[in-house]
């Protein structure tokens, strides 16, 4: 009977949570292990299918991941909901599958997402941490949070982000909508992640380590060495010449990707 | 007019934060990296001097300090709260200074320690954390945190702690006084320090894996294995098999360190 049953094509999304900082990004590339290849090389030993993993995202070395997405076609027989813990068991202890389910046939990781959120993660304290090292970007000099938090405010709506825009990268549209941007602020209690600043933004797209240029403009603010009042037109510049530095990746977060 | 300056033997107190899970916990011994073997190599290059240094607390294999304590003699003109900046300049990134000051002559890192305290954290998901993996216990059954609460408070006061005591040690005697035992929780908002519960345990000092057994004990009692009611008869048995088991290393904290 098995052998006569006819073979069904699953669509499966995946949920997935990683420290990106042994490997290069998400996505696969030549002469460089990428998340993808750990997690397709999973999966064919899971099902013995060749698998193919498109995900929402690229993510830069370095950085992570809480809810980064990614579809796969199956035929294979375990339970979509059953996925998650089975991948996990050939997965190395620094990516997890926290959820799988079933969708749509013509569901896609990338071209059906309507919107992402990140956090950046800031480490305000005289020394680094030893205990935060990969997982915050370290700024020794006290941060003002007020300017920072004022400066988050003109984020918000629908821009041409090009001042926040690596050179490399080949949109068509430099415009994007900025759904939230916020600021809050861990004080001393929670040891051993305390004093840590965190930026949150959520938006229908972003342009190439637009996150991270945002996040080194805050850091300027919050140093002084930018007016908060300055955001404006550094946004209407258009001119990646007049926003901060690029923070580095290891205080990012994919947080979560909308459908 | 240098050379015959009178040398100073000063006694400097450093307190220290690692990440312990690439060494073989605090004190040196013969075969196996320690976290003191690192410094006191640091020490030496900084200074020039064969260096000893005085830890207040072994910390076992992969368990982490925020505060660890620990004082040397130098004769080193370094200018004592310069110290903690200098020795990071030569130290890895998961072992930091984060304070150094001159102290009376007759300070003793573990002779004059008046107690301690200590974190324990407990990451409470179906999965475990790609980011915590090293800095957290994983508990994937939910936990019942009001049962674990009120278990914390039968641990307070002066008790013969020998149920929660690993075989092996020799001390005079297992009377200690615990000062405050508390249990909080961090809930969603944190990404990705999320999910997780937090016992913190102050006391005049602890026999060897007190903490860890402790919290053992407390994950069995948030699974229901033990009733939390059962905790002072727990403690009067003055049996180790009475308690839970010893929670891994990985989730300890030594936080501060009292003088």
């Amino acid at each position: 009977m098995e052998n006569n049953e006819e073979k069904v094509l699953k669509n499966i999304k995946l949920t997935i949570a990683y420290d990106g900082t042994k490997y290069h990004g998400w996505q696969s590339q030549i002469n460089a292990l990428a998340i993808q290849d750990i997690m397709e090389n999973a999966m064919k030993e899971l099902t013995g299918e060749d698998c193919s993993l498109t995900g929402s995202s690229r993510t830069d070395v370095g950085v992570h991941a809480l809810g980064q997405s990614a579809n796969f076609f199956t035929e294979s027989r375990i339970p979509a909901e059953k996925f998650a813990y089975a991948i996990n068991q050939l997965l190395p202890r620094d990516i997890i599958v926290t959820h799988s389910e079933e969708v749509a046939p013509d569901f896609h990781a990338r071209y059906s997402c309507k919107g992402k959120r990140y956090r950046y993660l800031i480490y305000n304290e005289r020394f680094p941490s030893a205990i935060l090292q990969n997982r915050a970007c370290h700024v020794s000099k006290q941060l003002d949070f007020d300017s920072m938090q004022l400066c988050t405010g003109f984020l918000v709506g629908k821009h041409d982000f090009s001042s926040f825009k690596s050179t490399g990268s080949s949109v068509r549209s430099d415009e994007r909508t900025i759904y939230e941007a916020t600021l809050v602020q861990y004080g001393k209690n929670y040891v051993p992640f305390s004093n840590i600043i965190a930026f949150d933004i959520s938006g229908d797209g972003f342009l190439y380590n637009m996150v991270r240029i945002i996040a080194g403009t805050l850091i300027d603010v919050g140093l002084g060495k930018i007016k908060a009042e300055e955001m404006p037109s550094i946004i209407q510049a258009c001119d990646r010449k007049k926003a901060g530095k690029t923070a580095p990746s290891h205080g990012l977060y994919l947080v979560e990707v909308f459908y």
